[in-house]
């Protein structure tokens, strides 16, 4: 019996994406670019179950999963079936790498993970480049865990043109730490928040309308190698989009007190000196995009304020891979 | 010689004012509204100095302000001068009744106060009404605290029809208390803070045209005495413009992990059954809108999250008013 075991990173959005143009193929409403993370990832291993009448089967971090990820898995793996027109099941094993219990979002590294595992098994043969979009069908920003270094999602306008794209593979003086603020199950799931944000919020299309701008600059700053401008766009992008939140109603609020404190952490050392830019998803944990080369000096700055536990550093990821194995 | 004395109430924006269309005659680009309170007032005392060449002399709270302070005094009252035909100095004498250090805007009672003192001064016998106008010339929220309740400041688009006016006396019940959060210097004035919101956010032109629907429907809900809408749209409202904030390059943060803290115990305490909502201007602090018959056990139930020192109860003010003294 053939056994495939692929690996993804997660990565972090510096260009955000917030809120879908179409729910049911996951095509955003713009394109995002991101960083991918090494010390963050996910190890999926799939094979075919012998007996048809069984269902999938999904193993998460060795634990069987509930029913209704078990759907939800099943109607991913079904787009697989209706590609290849091989009707079997499927058992996976998926492995979430993540230094802590760091409720860190693992949905990018772990459809990205299984979209390159069932390309395989379902022997599909798909370019890495298509397999973003079926990346990209489980979670949005799966699409972007195909590649390392950074990343684009061309957010397109139907399933065919809605693919990610390596930019630059970040081999330069770059890095991310993470500082991991709250381990608490979010009050409301991001799914939900992009939804409530589009619909209620006044300044949503704004917002939309003005990633165009930051998505050019960013680019030209990667060309650049200008990290500066690079970290000052992030920043910038990543507060619009908590702005389109803060501006929902009822308003959307994921700052939590300890983000507030990074936020501030960030800008007195920034004012010392150090060229560091945060950045913050739909979650408390924040995001801090500095120069390889300081990172030692920066983290030692960063254990005065924060527990060593919570600071997670981490280099460029790579590409997602995926072998036979066994 | 004839003393003036005038008593002007601080308000908190319920639709937030947040930028100058017209800066030198404080013309807002958004109509706004306002509570005002009780607790919160500045009395301010005025005559005329014999010595005609002695220029106008200012003391806050007891004591003699600096040049830079004197300047702006001399350049605001110069507007009465030129109405009135009467060039003589003036010596004024204001205090502040804010029951902590609180670091609360002083602005809008401080310069209500005096406009109401220096109509009577100068003689110029103007309406109540035209009175706010004044106020707005020395700080545009300081319009609204010319009468009590519910304000509107009518943007317009020039002097003579930019006003304030009251909408109801919310002699209904209403109260509203203030978390007073830090008492540190701002690290961005509220004057340089708008003009780097209008300059820099994409998202602010968006805001501004909600605030028209957003004040349509707040009197609506005032005329309606209906407090959960009233309280629902304020919220909105002031997180609408802290987006704007947000959403400027770079961003422009008035959350503190205290205010951060503030809301979660808002919202928890809603919750639990609470009618009470949060409102924020560019500061730290946190004020809550509340039933006035609930105040006590609210307070109760603050006072286990926040020192009892740091909680301010307000009632509904009035008008500003003015008396000949001596």
């Amino acid at each position: 019996m053939k056994k495939f075991r692929a690996k993804a990173h997660s990565n972090i959005a510096l260009i955000k994406y917030w809120g879908k143009e179409n729910e049911e193929f996951i095509i955003p409403k713009n394109s995002s670019l991101s960083l991918t993370l090494d010390a963050l990832y996910t190890e999926t291993e799939v094979s075919f179950i012998e007996d048809e009448n069984d269902g999938d089967i999904f193993y998460l971090d060795g634990e069987l999963q509930d029913e209704g990820q078990h759907k939800k898995l099943s109607k991913y793996i079904d787009i697989f079936r209706e590609l290849s027109g091989v009707k079997k099941s499927v058992l996976v094993n998926s492995y979430n790498h993540v230094p802590t219990a760091a409720g860190l979002a693992s949905s990018a590294s772990g459809f990205a993970a299984l979209a390159m595992a069932l390309n395989k098994l379902f022997n599909l043969n798909y370019s890495n480049e298509e397999i973003t979009k079926l990346a990209r069908r489980g979670s949005g920003s799966a699409s972007r865990s195909i590649f390392g270094g950074f990343v684009e999602w061309v957010k397109g306008d139907k399933h065919e043109n809605s693919y990610a794209r390596k930019i630059d593979d970040a081999q330069w003086d770059i890095a991310m730490i993470i500082l991991v603020l709250k381990n608490e199950k979010k009050e409301i799931s991001s799914r939900v928040a992009m939804k409530q944000t589009i619909e209620t919020s006044p300044l949503y299309n704004a917002h939309v309308e003005s990633c165009e701008e930051d998505l050019e600059n960013i680019k030209q700053a990667i060309k650049n190698r200008d990290f500066i401008t690079l970290g000052k766009i992030a920043e910038h992008n990543a507060m619009k989009m908590h702005a389109t939140m803060l501006s929902s109603n009822p308003p959307i609020i994921y700052f939590k007190e300890d983000s507030i404190r990074a936020i501030e952490k960030v800008k007195s050392m920034r004012a010392k000196g150090h060229e560091i830019y945060y950045t913050m998803d739909a979650g408390p944990n924040v995001k801090i995009l500095c120069r390889k080369s300081e990172i030692q000096c920066i983290v030692e700055e960063l254990k005065k304020e924060f527990d060593e536990s919570k600071i997670i550093i981490s280099d460029i990821g790579g590409d997602a891979t995926v072998k036979e194995i066994e």
